[in-house]
This record gives C-alpha cells, structure tokens and sequence, in this order.
C-alpha cells in the first residue's frame, strides 16, 4: 500500500501475479492518467469517459479489461452525483474518482487488517466488493430521501407553505434522476451476468446476482417513493383545497345570517310618515326577537345541512 | 414430528429415502441456522437471503437445491408482509419463517391425519402446497382490501372527513406494495414453469402451472382494484366541489335577493327634505310590497334557470 | 340429440367415429362431472378449473384433449359475467355451463336441420363455432354498453346529477373488467394459432384466426370507449364548473352594482346636521338619478368585458 | 379499359400474361363478387372481408395471393373511414370499394395515358401504387385535422364556448381512431416487408419500404397532434380560471372598497341623541373625506399587493 | 478543395483512392442533385429523400453505399430543424444541406489544416465526424432549453402572465419534437451498430458506439426536461390558486368583520319610538366599543384559526 505521484512508478505491478488495487483520486493531472492507461493498454475514448464525469453508469467489456462505471449519489438540499470509474484486468482493478470519499473506507480496512477474504480471492471479487459497496451505499440514500419526504408530507397535511409545489417537484426530479441512475445501472449489472468474459470467474457470478439483487430491491424502494411523491401533489391540493372551503364556508355563514338582519334593519330604518311598528311600544325588543329568531333559524338550518 | 432445539438432532434425516420437512421457526438463532445451511449444502448468500427478511418473492436454482422466497401479506392497518423461504432439496424441504404463523396449518394437519397425498407424493409436491397456500392466501387478503375500498368509497360518497385523501393514498400505496409481491411471485412462477430443474419432476409441474394461474387471478383482481381506488380520488374531489357548489348556490341566491331590497330599504332611509313617497299614507306597505315582488321575481328567475 | 341424466349413458358414445356434442348444464351435480371426466380422461385440475367457475379466458393443451374456457359477458345495471368450459377431445366436445342460455341456439339449430356444414367439418370446427359465437356476443354486449355512454354523455352535457361521477367510474371499471376478458381471449387465441395440437386441423386454423381478426376489432372498439369514458369526467368537471361560473358571474354582477348604491343611499341616511344636499328641492330625484347613472355605467363597463 | 357488369366478362384476363386490373364499385351486388370470388381463386373468408367494410387494416397472405385491407381517411365534421379492399394475384390486382371516389384517379390517369412506368412493373408495382396514394392521402388529412386543432386553439385562448370541451374530445377520439388505423397500417407493411411471398418481387420492396416510411411519417405527425389536443384541455381549464379570477379579482375590490365605506356611513346613520360629530359644522364634508382616504388607501393596498 | 458548379467536374474524384468529401449546400438545383445520384449510383428514392428535407432520422444500407439523415435543431421562438442527408461511399461521402451553416466547421478547419487524423482514417470515420458533431450540437441546443425553461419557471413562480399555459405547452411540443429526433436517432445508430456492413470497419465501430452513448445522455436529460415542464403546469396552476386564495381570504375578512359592524349600526338607524339605548348619554361612545369588541374579536378568532 503506497502513495504514488508518478505513473512510471506502477511499472512493476503491471505483470504481477497478485491482485493490484491502484487507486486514482483526483482527475485533473490528466498527464498522468493518459501515461496510466496507456501502460495499461486502456483505449482512449475509455480514457475520455473517466475524464468526462458525466457518464451515465455502465459496463463496457473490451479485450483485456471490463470498463465499469458507478455513481454515488447523496442528498443534501439537492441530490449530488459522483461519478466513480473502474477498470478491470487481469489481476489490477483501477478506480477513479474526482474527489477522496470514505466510500471505499470498508474494503481498505478489510485489505490492511488482511483479514477478510478480499485479498486472495482475485480482482474480480475486488470489483464485487466495489459494486457492493456503491449498491449498499444507495439504501442509505434511500433512508434520507425517506426522512425528506416523510417531513414535507408532514408540512402538506399540517401548513402548506406557498412554494412546497416546487419542493415537491424538484424532489420529483430528484427521485427521477436517481431511479434513471438505478435502472441503468441494473441493465448493465444484467448484461454482466449474461455476457461471457473470461475476467470474471464463473463462481464470482453468484456475488455479482446478488448486487443485482440488491440493486432491483433499491428499484422496488424508489418506484414506491416516487408514487408517494406524486401522491403529495394531489394530498397538497386537496388539503388546500379544504382550507379554502373552511374559509369559504365561515363567509358563507356570517354573510348570509346577517345579510337578512341586516335587510330587516334597513326597513325600520325608512322614513316613511307613517309605518305603525315604528310606534309600537315595544316594536324595538319585537324586532330584535324577530332577527335573534330568524338568525337562529339559518344557523340551525347550515348545522342541519352539515355546512357547519 | 419432533420438535427439535439443536441442529446436530437433524443428522439422521439427511440422506433417508423419505421426504423430510424442516422448519425454522424464528431466525435469530443465526448459528444454528449457519450449521443447518452447513449440513444441508446451502450456500452463504442464500442464507443471508433467508436471515435477511426484506427479500423480494424470487426463486433460485442451484445445484443441489432450489432457494425460494415467498412474501404472506396481511391488512390490519397497514399493509404487513412476512418472509417465508424455503428450500427444496432431494428429499427434503426446509421452511423459515421469522414468527410462527398459522398459515401452514393445513398442511401439518394433512400431514398428520396421514390422510391426503402429500406424504406419498415427493418433496416437490410439498413444496407446491405451501406455494398454493401462500397463494391461497392472497385472495383472503383481497377479500378485506375490498372491503376496506368499499367503506372508504361510501365514505367518500356521504361524508369526505379532511384526511380521506391521504387514506386513500395510504391504501394505494399498499396496494402498489402488493401487486408488486403478486407481480414479481408471478415472474418467478414463470420461470420456475419453464426452467428444467431436476428437482421438480414433469408430472408435478401441472400443479405449479396451477398455481401460477391462481396468481393471475390474484394479480387480475388487484388491479381492478387499483383503478377503484384511483377513481376514489376523482369522485372525492367531485363530491368536495359538489358540496361546495351547493353552498355557494345558497350564498348566491341569499345574498343575491337580499342585496337590491336593503338598497330599497337604504333609499327610503335617506333623509332629504323632499321625498314624496314618503309622505304617502301608503308608501310603507307599498313599498314592502314592492320589496316582496322583486325578491320573488328573482326567485322564479333562479328557479328557471336551475339554480335552486 | 338426447337428454341424458346419468353419465353412465354416455358410455357408448365415447369411442364413435362421428362428432359428438355433449352438452352439461349446471354445475351443481358435482360427482356426475367427475364421473364424465374420468370417463373421458379429463384431468382433475381442469374439472376444478370447469366447476370453480371464475376462471380467466384460457386454453390449455393436455395430450388428449384441448381445455378452452370462454366467458361471456352482458350488460344490465353492472356486467355480468359467464363461464363456459369447452373441452375438445378426438371426436367429441363437452360443453359446461352453470345456467341454461340461449347462446348456443344457432348452433343447436343448424345441427338439429342437419343443414349447415357443421356435422361434417369435425369437432374441431364445431369449437370454432362455439369461439365465434361467444365472440360475436361480444359485439352485442359493445352495442349495449356503447348506448350506455351515450345516455351518459347526454346528462353529463345536459343536467349532471350529484353521483354521476360514482356511475362513470363503475362504467369504467366494467369496461375495464371486459377489456380484460377480450385481451385475455386474444392472447389465449393468439397461442392456438400457434401451438401446434393434432386435436386441430391445419385447415380449421383459417377459421380460428377468423375469430382472432373479431376479437381484436373487440378490443378496438373497447378501447375508443376507454377513452370516451376517460374523456367524460373532464367534460363532466368541466360543464359543472361551468355552471358554477355562471353562478358566479350572476352574483358579481349583482352585488357589485348594488353596493355603492347601497353606500350611496347610506350616506344620504347619515343624520349631520348640515348636509346641504339634503335641503335642495331636487335632491331626492338627483341622487336617484346618479343611483341610475352609476347602476348603468357598470352593466355597460361588465358587458364590455364580456363578462354578461 | 372496360366497363363491366358481369363477372363472366372477366374469364378471358384471368390467364393473360399481362397484368390486369379489376375494380370492382360498389358491393351490393353480392353474387357478382361470390362469382368473381370463384373465379380468382378467393376463400370464402377473404370475401366476407371485403363484404363487411369494418375491417382493421390488414395483410394477408394465401398461397395464390395476397388479400389487403386499407382504410381510407376523411373529416368533415368527425372522421369518415372507407375500406379498400386489394387482392393481388400473379397478375391481376382486383380493388374493392364501396362507393366511387376520385382516390385512385392518379393512377387511373396514369394507365390511361399509357406513361409512366406501371404498366410495366407488373402487378406488385400496381399495388404498391395504390398503397402510396392511399398513405399520401393520410398527409392531406393531417393537414385538414391541423387546421381543425388551430381554429380550436384560438377559439380556447379568446373566448372558450361552453361545449368546446366536448369537442376537444370528439376530436381526440377522431386522432385515437386515425392513429389506430395508421399504427395497424404500419404493423402491417411491416410484416410485409419481412414477409417472403412470391408475389412481391425483391427489387418491389424497397418501394414498399418508401411506403412504410411515409406511414411512419404520418404517425410522427399525429402524436404530435395528440400531444396539442391533450394539451388544448390544460390550456382551456387555466383559461376559463382566468377569466374566473379576472372576475372574481373585480368583485373582492368592489366589494372590499364599499363594504368599510358602507359601514362608516351606517353609524351616522344611528340615531343616538348624542352623537357630538353630527352636530359639528364640517361633520359631513370631514366624513366624507374621511371615506375617500379609506377607499384610496385600500385602492393603493390592493395595487401594491399587484391584485389590480 | 474546390467549389464546382457543375456535377461533371466531379467524375474524376469518383474512383481516387483517397477519400473525398463531396459537399451540397441548396437543394433547389434538382436537376444537377439527380445528375450526382447517377454519377455515384444513388438510388431514385433516395433522392427523393435527399431532396424532401422533412425525413426523420435515418440510416438505410445500400449495397454500395449507406444513406444518413440526421437533423440538426435549434430554438429561436421555437425549434427549428434542418435535415443533413449523408451518403458514404467506399472512399467518397457526399453532405447534402439547404442551407449552408457552420455546424461542419471543425472538420472543415480539421481538414484544411492536415492536421488531425480525418484524412488518413477513411470515409467511415469522416462520417463519424459528422454524427459526432451533430449529436455534440444537441447538447448545445439542450443548454438553450435549460435556460428557457429556468425563465419559464421563474416567471410561473413570481409572476404567472395569461398565456403562461400556452407557452408551456409549445415548450413541450418543441421538447416532444426533439425527443422525437433524439430517440429515432438512438435507434438508427443501434442499428447501424449491429448492422453488417463492409462500409464500416470493425475498429471504427467503437467511435460509432461513442456517439450512441452521447445520443443516450441527450435523451436523459431531454427526459428530466420533459418532467419539468409537465411539473411547471401543476406550479403554474397551484401558484394561480394561491394567489387566489390569498385575494379570497382578504374579501373573507374584511367583509366578515365589517357585515357584523354594519348591522349594528343598522339596528341603531331604526327609527322606533321606544329605543332606550338611543337615549343614554354614552350609548354612542359604547356602541363604538361594541363594534370595536366585535372586529377584534373577529380578527383574533382568524388569526387563531391561521387564516391571517
């Protein structure tokens, strides 16, 4: 286990018969990566796509090596995606990544402690372990999408605050691009498994089945949170749409128990000469019973109605 | 039939000419379980897949034995599912189960009468009862998914309470979660139909192929119920506007005739010098006569226009 | 042509050289039907298949025979659904039914007159017969329900009732539930024109995909009354909303120019002691002449919107 | 070139080396065409086809010919559909149609004037002829459907009438029709081309793959025309709640301008015996002053809020 | 490099053995295009596809040559699409365009300044040059859209215009359009992948699958487009919706506190002989405080309620 600066210094581990792990951070010395790849014998446009982050995740298998691309993917206040590139020959895996992340912290333990059955079990195991650990680290990507969507439903059905449409749409999107990462990443785990490569061992398949396995349960979690998601739009608009009527319903009411009233006293605020009520003695406490009564006769009517 | 505590106990039942079936009960005795896989010839990661109760239903082959997972659902709730893996091996069946359930009932009774055909028939006939029961089983849990639609679907027609939107939601999402499971199930019954496995003989696949028409059926009813549930949605929000309706027609129609009669009344309220009507010995009642026919004209006009 | 009571009677009709129908009606005497079926070598799964009658359209080849289930379907006040069980042996065909129905008339008829071809064409031209008579019931069940949606679409555009969208959806999840059949049925035709079965003659398969070519105009047909049925909850949401527009239109209207004339003659019923419009001769019909003018002046300013 | 009445005119052209063209108008005359059947050599199901004109478009194809089912398209106020019905046989093509239209006047034309090189190519040149005008005459009816879509987009962007919605679907429903026919048509070619009959030479096909080309063509353009009037609906619904909130907008700042003012002019309509303000000099000009202040504060509210 | 006028000039180049680029820019000079497709044995119907610029993506195999369509796209107010037809020979490629752009600039500078390997890699690798750049410009076109659709969103989030709703809806039918081109084009290169053709050498293969794994990326991210502007349509709508119920909730109360005080004040107008409270000495400041009571009362009661 060394730190290297320089390609020439790999030449010695080119044709040994153990497994070498070069672990490349960092992509911006692109010097050094082309001298790489050209010791290793790796095509250039191989070379352009470790070098161009943006890859969507895939298996391409060439004569002397298997190009693997993963991405990690976290979220915080937006899904970030980390492009991490593989190259497996005969008994070396390469793995590029733009910055150091303690992703790959498990297996370097498992290597250093030499316990663990990583070390003889060959590169492609190597590469399984790898695989493993992107696929598993997706579950607990999942846990926090889970939290976020759990909270922002909690806020549609509590408050509803004006841009939580948008919230609920970027995080759509989110979700989109990471199930579009997934599925990508089970077809081409599937093509693994079907195509015939003698870098791969016939008793390694059995692990790569069981990443693919993992990686359609990761599928299986993501398809139901994306129904969940679209399933807030509607909690949303129909949860506004009943605060709304709750409102509509208290101006409703007030409105049209007072509108009457309101009427009534407007006629025995005429000045006609002659209206005989206005000399009744207790034409005033009459009229107020006739308002309480009629008041009470609509508000009885709303709650028989169920409005209220 | 015994109830046995230590693995070494199954020794003897390895390599007998009749079927054996072993069940597991309760998976956190992980090291007996580790030396059963040991004894039996199961591999680590089909015991990590029965340990691991979050498997999707699936069916493996492998040499010696074939690993099948299959998911019990239940409603109380909430959807709730349990794992049940099981293996098949020559002449035996292992079964594991996280609780013990009643769902195997029958078969243990079938078992013990010595009546029926199961213990003459193989291990591959055993192992299609217990598919059958677990399949068996789906259409009881569609039964009560259909009868808590119905109830939510009456409480939508009558009386929408705030939250039924993100009940129905629920219900949907649960729904989803169990067609996936009927759905999946279905893929794996295929595939069990079609792959050659020595395991299962010719003769006993009519009996699978049975099964797999029972999951259809299954699948077929959920997603008649699906389309229900989304229309729920629809006649909600059509049930929430009709009410809604209903009440902005009241305040229109109050309001409505009210406004232009505490005008009139507002008019006769003012206090110029020289209003003529006023004065009149008949003004007053005149004018509630007045005030009555155009409340009742607009009344009729509502009325013809079916409005009220 | 006999009406037989004990299967026993049948038993010399099993090995003839011509065609025989055997017609069961009813599927209550269960011990009669299994004795048929072990007379004719039915295997028990189809005879559960025949009395559990809830099957899906299917069709299944045994060594000796051709199990095909059908279903018919009709339209009163909800579909209602059939099970007819045909089973196609080397010269003999048993037809299952739980009730007596006129849908095999024609057949009956034209075998009773010994004219028609079908006497002669061999069994399995007397199944294409019974495959197209079910299928052309489906046209007459499309008829039915396509007179259904009109009546719909009239009251949806004309005069919605409060529950029409409830009727909507249960006419939608009929549809669906036909739409299902008729796709089954293509599918399950779809494999026998293409498996290859002795019991069927190369020169009867023209007749069959007759029937195939019917059953997916079927579901032509089914699927422009999906879409009909779809489109009606939008026209429906969009004529009730309609209505309420104009509701509401009726009510701005109203309110809008009779409250500042409102406000008008209320500042005239203001009681200030010097209030010099109060005192002109002319007061009284000026004020009621601005009344006008403003009253005007809005009606002109709403037309002009194009809001009346 | 011949008018005929009788079939038995035609016996001489069955067996000529040169290739004929039959066209038959018109298909009441149902002996003719059984006769004309007959004699060509067409099965009795082929001519039931051609008989009823509610065929799918469709290729089939006998041992001595090739039977295809067109369907012309026209709208004129809703979809009109007319089946074409060609048999090609060594070298004869018969049409079939119900009634006399000018579709195939280009071809007739051309044969006429003894230019062009269809006489020439033999028989499944002649058809491919007919195939290409029958899918050119799908462009013109994309055109005429695309001035129907813009009418009726401007009629929902400046003044929606009320049954525009129901039309909008009519004219979905019309596109769902045409596109069926188009895709079927498509599926169709498609299987011709791939397809080996001796009856459509080698140096035929690539023709027939301009043909399906175009077809293609014609259904790019539809999915688009499916997409605008899908969207036509979202764009009627945010229109017609524009011109709602429009309204709506005026009433709230009428009504919320007088309802304040309304109520201060109410108190100095009380009438209590000391109201200091009613005896002052200025009291009336100060109120209503006073009130200007309130309705343009609210004016400038509502205009800062953007409301106006 | 030269600029001919006239096709015969070209004959010399036909049979050199290094490789030619032949370029046609303006396709209105019919006759001399026909004279080129004779000169190097093009088909008629290519021509004619080569002439009738709205031809969807394509590449089809002649025995002699392979013919490409691709379509280049840009968005001014609108997309806009320019066909470039392709034609390679064995040591010949010939561009056909409308219009003369800019979009081959790199090879031509490529080519001019002998550097760069195009000369010596063959006609094959010219060709991908040209895809490349074609599919390279997509990604240009893509930006564009980013940025549109980021103003779209913005101005449905703060200030939503009427026809809002209708650009949308174009945005999404240029976005249909290109994904349209995007994915016939996937397709295509798919094809051209697995295709057999001597015109394509096997190591050019691999620059030809690189230019499929871009066409894949473009159609990601036109995906993630598409999904943000069907989202836009549910923002913009409840974004209208919440301004409305903000200007609703104002009317809400300010009439609800308001209908109440004017009634009062109506009561107090009445003009009833006996009316105690007009007498008091204080009654006109207590009623004020009633009123007063009352709003604050009401507006504490809204402000509990959350509606303020």
């Amino acid at each position: 286990e060394r730190n290297l600066e320089r390609v020439e210094e790999l030449m010695p581990f080119k044709d040994t018969q153990t497994v070498t792990w070069i672990r490349v951070v960092g992509l911006h010395r692109v010097e050094q990566i082309e001298k790489l790849g050209e010791l290793f014998g790796i095509h250039p446009l191989t070379l352009e796509d470790i070098l161009n982050v943006h890859q969507r995740p895939k298996i391409e298998f060439f004569e002397d090596y298997i190009f693997v691309v993963m991405r990690t993917l976290s979220y915080e206040k937006g899904m970030k995606s980390e492009q991490i590139s593989l190259v497996l020959g005969r008994n070396f895996l390469i793995s590029f990544q733009e910055r150091k992340s303690d992703i790959f912290k498990p297996v370097e333990t498992r290597l250093r402690n030499n316990k663990g059955s990583i070390r003889k079990k060959g590169a492609d195991y190597l590469l399984y372990s790898f695989l493993d650990i992107v696929v598993d680290s997706y579950f607990v990507l999942l846990e926090t999408l889970g939290e976020v969507i759990d909270t922002l439903e909690d806020e549609v059905l509590s408050e509803p605050y004006p841009h939580i449409v948008k919230d609920i749409h970027l995080l759509k999107r989110d979700l989109n691009y990471a199930f579009k990462v997934f599925w990508t990443t089970r077809d081409e785990m599937n093509r693994l498994l079907r195509e015939d490569s003698s870098l791969i061992r016939k008793r390694s398949l059995i692990y790569y089945r069981d990443v693919y396995d993992h990686i359609i349960r990761v599928i299986d979690i993501t398809e139901t949170m994306r129904d969940t998601v679209s399933g807030l739009l509607d909690v949303y608009f129909s949860s506004v749409s009943n605060r709304m009527n709750e409102i509509m319903k208290v101006l409703t009411i007030i409105a049209t128990v007072f509108i009457p009233l309101t009427f009534i006293a407007g006629v025995y605020g005429m000045n006609f000469k002659y209206m005989p009520e206005l000399e009744w003695k207790y034409g005033y406490p009459a009229v107020l019973l006739f308002m309480l009564l009629i008041g009470m006769g609509l508000l009885f009517f709303f709650r028989r109605k169920r409005w209220l």
